[in-house]
């Protein structure tokens, strides 16, 4: 099915499920997205040999924990705007969730952030004990490959998909970012390092997501070189406005407890900068976001979400 | 270079080394392969950032530990007697080498099997502590893919080898099979219950080993079924032949202390079959490997490695 098709049939249906409530095209086409992505992961390890039941319930219980499938959305567009196939970019997307979904479960980890709740819920190792929840990030590494691997796209373009997860997934990426926050707890940090962790340990995986989106249309050097700033500019807003959450935010909205980071000592953009400078930066990153999304076609999407994620409670 | 030629340039410098031994053809080419392959691996992230030094000496660690190599081994000879380049295949022969140290860095670990020795040195948690170890698994999964990837081969045979390698480690490989071990611990099995566990655990890597080097030949589905044949009585044989060193092996050959699968009352293939009927199924499994590598041409190194693996001590 196209991808316009896809949408006038979920249009459709909210219309039914809603008929009280109008959706702007923006919030119309980010639901038609986070649905799709919702009912494929819902898809995935239906039932192996029961042997690997445990195993198989803890990955899904993390998988299918919600969450803003920001990651898997940005992919699915990059691709759209850079004229591919999205369909074809679905079990792209659905394996950079679950690479992320991975890198939330370990960091979690009694070893790591020893973090207790998570998206409203119990952390993956507080249900299923912390081996089970070691193995459910370390075979959701492997799956988001074998997800990404198994899209009905040109080899060149799979192994092109491939690399860039690794890149993104490896010591120079999420592992060194995470590796980079442990060493740095409780310690002042300069404003060099807390920009290093967040480039290694946030920023990877959402430029990775948007340079594999580009990748599975088959987009030119300029586009990627675009994904490239666009993407550095909205994970940085990204998370200078996670850090500004964690002080102005409530537990009910966040899922979680707030005030962690001041709890446990840990320099943010907001212990840097103060909160009127991080708002002033939000809102010239997300300017940045939106100047070079409109080198694309289409581009209102990135732009209206650009400043959803700017704004965000959550 | 050819691999033959790199082979009589290796016999040169060993007979200038070791100019009063004399090497069998099996030993010659065993010993060119694992060199090669250490001094590969080596050369792997040699100086990341400076800021992520720890992470990087920690996979260094135990990515350096020796070993046999028998899993890169697989994979070159199998490219080899599939027709292949095998300098082309090194890059994969590599990452599957770094996915089977990742598995042993997290199977080490307190919430899983909590051992403190491995090849006669300290395990990676007990010498860089447990997150670093975990952060250094997690890198190493996803540099073995970005090694794999790497390869200079036509793309449609890498997307294979990146194919097998995420089907061998996921919840359906060695993590459902890690999960299995972990779930029956101090438990009696069932033969087919421990043939599960090793079927997974085990035999997948050795499996996807020498299917990734039928796959970076570009090899026939004939030569792909027999590759599984040779892999799979190779594979279990090990595991038999392992069972029985951990009974009957001493601790200075082996690098860890024996006797620790009855110390934890593990069902083994020694506690269901007794020695004898081991030595037996071991030798039967050899007879299988070694016939079914017949096919191929230049099948005697895959002979005299399911012999030496059959009979080794440690």
């Amino acid at each position: 099915m196209n991808i316009e098709e896809r949408l006038r049939r979920y249009q459709a249906q909210l219309q039914l499920d809603f008929p009280e409530e109008t959706f702007s095209a923006f919030e119309l086409r980010l639901r038609m997205y986070q649905n799709w992505i919702e009912t494929t992961l819902s898809g995935y390890f239906p039932d192996g040999p029961v042997s690997h039941e445990t195993l198989i319930r803890s990955m899904r219980y993390s998988l299918l924990a919600g969450g803003k499938r920001l990651r898997p959305v940005l992919v699915l567009e990059f691709c759209r705007v850079c004229g591919g196939d999205v369909e074809k970019a679905l079990p792209v997307a659905c394996g950079v969730e679950m690479l992320h979904t991975y890198s939330l479960i370990h960091d979690d980890l009694p070893c790591m952030d020893n973090d207790d709740l998570r998206r409203g819920r119990a952390t993956n190792h507080k249900v299923f004990g912390e081996f089970t929840a070691t193995l459910a990030g370390d075979a959701l590494q492997a799956e988001a490959f074998a997800s990404v691997l198994s899209a009905d796209l040109p080899p060149e373009r799979l192994t092109r998909c491939g690399r860039i997860l690794a890149s993104v997934a490896g010591h120079n990426g999420i592992c060194g970012g995470q590796q980079l926050d442990m060493d740095g707890e409780g310690k002042p940090l300069t404003e060099q390092e807390l920009m290093e962790i967040h480039a290694s340990k946030t920023a990877a995986l959402i430029r990775g997501a948007c340079l594999m989106g580009v990748a599975a249309a088959g987009g030119t050097r300029e586009q990627e070189a675009a994904a490239i700033t666009y993407a550095d500019a909205l994970g940085l807003a990204f998370q200078i406005r996670d850090d500004i959450l964690d002080v102005t935010g409530t537990a009910e909205e966040l899922g979680k407890p707030i005030g962690s980071d001041v709890q446990q000592g840990k320099t943010t953009f907001m212990t840097l900068y103060g909160e009127a400078a991080c708002e002033q930066r939000v809102l010239e990153l997300t300017d940045r976001a939106k100047n070079v999304a409109k080198m694309f076609l289409n581009s209102e999407f990135l732009c209206d979400l650009a400043d959803t994620m700017a704004v965000r409670k959550h």
